[in-house]
This record gives C-alpha cells, sequence and structure tokens, in this order.
C-alpha cells in the first residue's frame, strides 16, 4: 500500500480583536474609534509539525465575528485536501472557493464572503512557502511564468487582459531579476508611513511624529483628512512646515466625499502640495474617480484597500481613474487575485502602492511588492509600501523597517503567523485581556 | 409619569431552506443546484400583539448561516428603538446601519452585511405599513415628495441626482395618481415568467411550460442561457416556435460571460430576437455592460439583481451601460436604498423591470414597482416585474396573478411574512424537514 498523503485536516477559526480605539489609533474621517481585529484561520495538517497555513481578514471590531463564521463557511472546500496538490495549485482551491455556486449568492466576489476567501487563500500560500521554505515573496519571484499565469482567474478581466498577454508580461519582468534580489535584499523596499497623521492626533502630536519620521528616513507621509476643511488646512501646513519641501505629503479622505465635494475639498488643500488624494470617494464609483482625477491633476488620485476585486481595479485602469493602485493583502480574493491585480496595473503602467497597516497587513503585502519589484514591474520608481507602526509585535516575523525600507523578510512562509500568547490574550471574548475587560465594563466592548 | 413608548423589543432571525435543488428548480448557468433560503428577521415589539415587521435576505444555500449571523450583528442598533420613531422615520436607522463605522469595513455597503441591512430596514417598512394599516405600496404612493426625499441617502449620488432634482421628480410624479391607482387596482402590474425557461428543464418541459404562459397572458417570458451554445440555439428556436412572432423572449446568461464572449453569444442567439441579455457579465462590470450594450443593439442590456448598490447603478447610468435595470427588493439596503434607484432611473429615463422569484421576492418587489408606477415614473410602459411560481404558499400575503398581471396587494405591509408553519419545518437545520432529512441523508445538505 503506498503511503497516505499528506492532508488538510482543519480549517480552525479566531475572532481576535485589539482595543485599539482607546488610543484614537487609526482614527479617519470615516472611521472615528477602529478596534484592529483580525478573523484569524489555521489550515492544520497531518504533515511533519509545524506544517501550518496561517491567514486572516482584517476587520475593524464589530463584525469580526460574522467574518469568522464567513471562514468557517468555507471549510468542507479545505478539510480532506492533500497538502502537495493544494501547494502545487492554489488556483484549484481558489478556483473552488470562488465558485461554490450557492455561496457565490452572497458576493458574488466581495464582501465579507470574499474576504473569507483571500484569509484561506493566503494561507494555502503561507502553507506552501513554508513547504518550499522560502519567504513567499521569493516564491512568487522564483516561479515559472506559465505556472504564475496559471495562478490567475482571468474571469471578467479578458477585455483588458488576456491569458498570453499576462504571460508576456511574466517573462519580461523575469529579465534581470536576480540583480533586483540582491538590491532588494541588499536595501529593502521604499516605505512611507501614515503613523504621524491619524485625525484624532493633535498638532504636538503631528509635529512630533512628522519630525521623527523625516529623522527615521521616510520620504513621503501620508494625513487623514476630510471631517473639517479647516482643521485640514492647518494640518497640512503645519505637517509641510516639519517636512519641508522636499518630503511627500499624501492625504486620504478615506471615503468620506461625493465627486463634486472631493474636487473642491482637494483643490482647497493644494497649496500645500499633496502628492496624492487617497480615497476621495466612494471605493465603488470608477466613473467618480476619472471625474475627481481629470478634475484635481496635478495631484494625484489613490484608492484601492476597499476596492472588491480585480473586475473593479480592472475599470479604474480602463476608465483612467486612478495615478496609484492600492492593493491590499487581505481584502479581495488572496495572493492569487493580487496577482491579477498585479499584472492589471503593469499593464496600464500604473504604479502599485499597497495600503497596509491593520492587524498584519504590512507584514502580508510586503512579500507582493517585493515579488512585484523583482519578477513584474522590475521597478521602486514612485512606489512605496505604506507602513504603520501598529501591533506588529503581535506577529512571530514582524516587518523590520530600516532607513524608510521595509527589509526583505527571510523566513519561509507570508510572515502571516500570530504569536500563540497574543492569540490567546486577544481571542474575543473569551481570551484573557477581553474576559478581564469586559468582568469590568460590562458591555463596554459589545 | 407619561406612558412608556412601545419599542422594538427583539430582533428575532431564523435560517430557513427550501430544498429546491432537487427539482431544478432556479437552475442556471451559474447556479445549477440553489436551495433557495431566507435569512429571516423578525422585529418583535411591545405594542399591541401583532406588531411586528418581517424581513428577510435571500440566499441560495449554503453560506445562509454567515447572513443570519450578519442580521443578528445589528441588534444593538434596532433593540430598544420607540416604535413610533423608527416608523415615522426608517430613514434614521438605515443611516444608522449603513453609517456603523465598524461594520462598514465589512463591506462597505456591498455583500452579506449590506444585505443584512436590507433585510433590517426592510422589516421596518413591513411595521411601519402595518401601523399605517396600507398595504407599502400605498404607503409610499401617497407620502409627501418632501417626507420621501428624505428617506434617500443622497451620499455619493449627487453628481448625478441632488436632492433638489429629486424632490422635483416626486412632486412631478404625483400628478395624477389617484387615475393610477385606481387603474392599478383594477388591472394590476405587468408581469413575465421565467417559469419555463430554467436551464435543467427539458425541451418537453420548456415547450409546454412557454405554451402555458402564453395562454396564462403572459406577453413575455424569459430563458436561460449562456451554458452551451448549441442547447441555447435550440432552445431559443424550440421557444420562439411555441410563443411565435409578437411575445417578449428574454434571455439571461447570470453573468457566465468574459465582455467578448458575451458580444459574440448575443449575436448569435439575435435571430431569434431576444428581447433583452440580462446578466451578460460581473454585474460589477459598468464599463464592460457599456461595450457590450454598444455592440449587441437592438438587443436591450440589463442587469441589476447582484448589482450591490446605488452606486453602481448610478454608474450604469451614467456610462449609458443598460436599456433596463432590473432592481432586487433583497440585495441592497432595504426600501431606502431602492427608492434611490427608481429616482436615478427616472431621471435618466430607464425603465425597471424588477428582478424576482427565489424566497419571496416577488411578494416584495411589486410593492416597489407598483409605487413607482402610481408616483413616480407614472407609466408601466415597457415595464414588467418577473414571476417566477415558486414557493408562494409559504408566505401570508402570496402574490395574486391575473393574466399576466400582479393584482395590487391591499393587507397592510410589505407581504414579507412567512407562514409559522413554514418557518417551523424549513429552519436548518433543527426544523422538522431538515431534522428528518438530514437523519436519513447524514450529511448530504452540509
Amino acid at each position: 500500500m503506498p503511503p497516505t498523503p499528506a492532508r488538510i485536516t482543519a480549517v480552525d477559526t479566531y475572532d481576535i480583536r485589539f482595543p485599539t480605539s482607546r488610543e484614537l489609533d487609526g482614527s479617519d474621517a470615516m472611521n472615528p474609534d477602529p478596534d484592529y481585529s483580525a478573523a484569524y484561520v489555521v489550515l492544520r495538517t497531518d504533515a511533519e509539525p509545524g506544517q501550518e497555513g496561517h491567514g486572516f481578514a482584517f476587520t475593524i471590531g464589530r463584525g469580526n465575528e460574522v467574518q469568522t463564521a464567513a471562514v468557517h463557511a468555507l471549510r468542507h472546500h479545505v478539510v480532506g485536501r492533500p497538502v502537495r496538490e493544494v501547494c502545487d495549485d492554489p488556483a484549484t482551491l481558489y478556483r473552488d472557493l470562488v465558485g461554490d455556486s450557492q455561496l457565490r449568492w452572497l458576493g458574488p466576489e466581495k464582501g465579507v464572503m470574499h474576504m473569507a476567501i483571500g484569509a484561506v487563500v493566503n494561507a494555502v500560500w503561507d502553507l506552501a512557502a513554508k513547504r518550499a521554505a522560502k519567504p513567499l515573496w521569493r516564491l512568487l519571484a522564483e516561479a515559472e511564468p506559465e505556472w504564475l499565469a496559471g495562478q490567475i482567474d482571468f474571469r471578467y478581466l479578458t477585455d483588458a487582459l488576456t491569458p498570453d498577454e499576462a504571460l508576456d508580461l511574466l517573462r519580461r519582468g523575469r529579465e534581470g531579476a536576480d540583480g533586483r534580489t540582491a538590491r532588494l535584499l541588499e536595501t529593502g523596499y521604499p516605505a512611507y508611513t501614515t503613523s504621524p497623521g491619524w485625525l484624532g492626533y493633535d498638532d504636538d502630536k503631528l509635529t512630533r511624529l512628522a519630525a521623527r519620521a523625516v529623522a527615521d528616513g521616510f520620504t513621503q507621509i501620508k494625513l487623514k483628512v476630510g471631517a473639517d476643511l479647516d482643521d485640514d488646512l492647518r494640518r497640512c501646513r503645519t505637517a509641510r512646515a516639519v517636512v519641508g519641501p522636499h518630503v511627500r505629503i499624501a492625504i486620504d479622505a478615506n471615503q468620506r466625499w461625493d465627486v463634486p465635494e472631493a474636487i473642491r475639498w482637494t483643490n482647497a488643500l493644494a497649496e500645500f502640495g499633496p502628492y496624492w488624494i487617497e480615497e476621495p470617494t466612494s471605493p465603488d464609483d470608477v466613473l467618480g474617480h476619472a471625474a475627481i482625477r481629470r478634475a484635481v491633476a496635478p495631484v494625484k488620485v489613490a484608492t484601492g484597500e476597499h476596492v472588491q476585486n480585480r473586475i473593479v481595479f480592472k475599470q479604474l485602469l480602463q476608465a483612467g481613474a486612478v495615478d496609484v493602485v492600492q492593493i491590499d493583502a487581505a481584502r479581495v480574493g488572496g495572493v492569487n487575485e493580487n496577482l491579477a491585480v498585479l499584472l492589471l496595473a503593469a499593464k496600464f503602467g500604473v504604479p502599485v502602492c499597497p495600503h497596509a497597516g491593520g492587524v498584519g497587513l504590512c507584514e502580508l503585502v510586503q512579500h507582493l511588492s517585493m515579488f512585484d519589484y523583482v519578477a513584474l514591474s522590475g521597478t521602486t520608481e514612485d512606489r512605496l509600501i505604506e507602513y504603520v507602526d501598529h501591533l506588529h509585535d503581535h506577529f512571530v516575523d514582524p516587518v523590520v523597517i530600516r532607513d524608510g525600507h521595509y527589509m526583505a523578510p527571510t523566513a519561509p512562509g507570508f510572515s502571516a503567523a500570530m504569536r500563540p500568547e497574543s492569540i490567546d490574550r486577544y481571542t474575543y471574548p473569551g481570551g484573557t485581556f477581553w474576559a478581564a475587560d469586559l468582568d469590568t465594563t460590562e458591555g463596554r466592548a459589545a
């Protein structure tokens, strides 16, 4: 009898919440008091000990139990699959998850169910990279172009990007990859920081953190705007005075405005030379972003952290609606769909500057940008990964920032694993932190 | 002491599933085996007995527990609210639900969380109409234009529809309303039927049901297409031979195609004179629908049952991407958001032909079209409500179809209430049907 192949034996889920709202970390015009949370998933296997895949969907508090239930609802597609098959070709599971004809009704390919798919798919890539003994960026950068192209679901994309075009982009992307890998390992990938600019911070804190960002080597910072124009004028003036004329200041309205308001407000802040306006309006409004972009140039338009899937990214590019594509590692259907978005951006020649922050988003998304640099776009020009200095200590392989750059991860996997003691402490509502907190503040975090 | 006002005391949820997949009812190119389901909600009150609000999100089986959990996650916004306040101004609750800054991250305004909001909001309108002792269509048709305009969230719409324009449309819509109410009560609202055209039905069943549809007075039928072109050619030929040249045949691809494929396939079926092609591609693809519409005219393009919110409907209209707007009563954020979509359609002069079928979608959406006829668009020209003869017997006030028309409901409310014995029988997995079924077919419906 041949030996039984190792299989995925369980899809364990955890509702993990951090009480970040108490410090106004992460506060912006639409999200005044987020409790950064994760619907966390561990794929258990009966392969040798330690062969697990970790992934998560990021949420900001209430409803994380719904997100966790959505991950749980996918388990029948995952449990029992041979580990090798799943890791050799994550696209098969990805397609099965997206294609579940009954679950599809709950999206399709958007919202809670799609983020759940992303969490599971990312956990598979974590497992695959661990088995390959490579950090994910390196697994992707060293993969055969044909295999990578096979990881992409071209459904609804072929009017903008065909499989042949994708393959061609991937083949050309590999030229000179070794040199870029060496440079990446030496100097890292450029970052910008949002830490100074949360809306809930007062001007002193903004001044102090902006000065520190420049001292730390960042060449771009980001300010939250959109709640009050006079405040925004004052905060932009303050920040510009601190960072000087050469450090870029991006501004971020977090979807606060209608189209006419976005145009007025952005133009009112133009005297401070904002580099981009991020999420000026609804992430669903492709035509609205196109209208805003035409009216606020030379200020660039950026969006993507809430863009639901590759189909909306496709249209943002087709319509000339964005100057900057902001992928998020945990919003769309995982690595597979983000590969499609990176290819779309490469085809249209638009730079990708990922959204990060939250819980573990920096840890994940750095791998995607590093792959893009080494083996797809081949450049870091006008490309930076967002950096926010929150919650990294809860991760086993936290990001390393040096002189305003993300240093390339070297540990195998997708850097997604949270420390066991953090999981124990912040699982909601039974973890040690919440059990004690809910005991003393009955109902406060309900 | 003044008397305590009546309040909403509970948000009770039920996971209800019907085993429709066993008969291939509802089968199409993307949904081969749906089990029509409802995440059903009852708003309990301490007002006089019987003052309850009923609503639901429609799903097609697996994942209905996630949808139900999402409705449950909204209860803190609802329980304890005074009944009169909520019913006098449903917009306040609607805005609070859409605006929950933490839950918003799970959409925003799309997918599972947004459908949950729709279920709760619709239940409020059911309660409000019962308290007003009117069927919902009549409550809306007789409401003051200023109040109706106040029910709409114009966020992200003002580049296409301003509050003043909406008010103007509503005021003009009221002219002649009494005459239209009388005509509606006499002859009803035109319907078309999808019952003959499910993809899983053989040609004999298609022939028999198409002939019966014509005999029953329907002037339009709909066929599912998109799985196999030869089959579609044969089925369209068969249907056209049965119904003759004057009955309209709509075709529906249920999102099966990419843009180039949609154009090729639709044009290949053009010889049978299809009236519209429905859901030719992803509901997220505004630009794709616009390209298809340009290439398949004079065949019309219809979509909407999976369109996530008013922002995407806005763009479909702005881009000239659709000839027919297909609202769905249970996909977007309830009556309030559907009022916005009806107003957008009126502004752009595009007819609304609602999606229905499923569980109770006919019962709900008839109210919206009847309001539109009496007090907004003022016409039924080129407008029909979809009709499917499934599952109506589970409702307390089922739709009444006569000579191819929906007869106007006269019972107070939104026709949303399911019969208690149906709830008891089909609650999953503990209801009497499922308990017995799961007992004998262990795991079959897991």
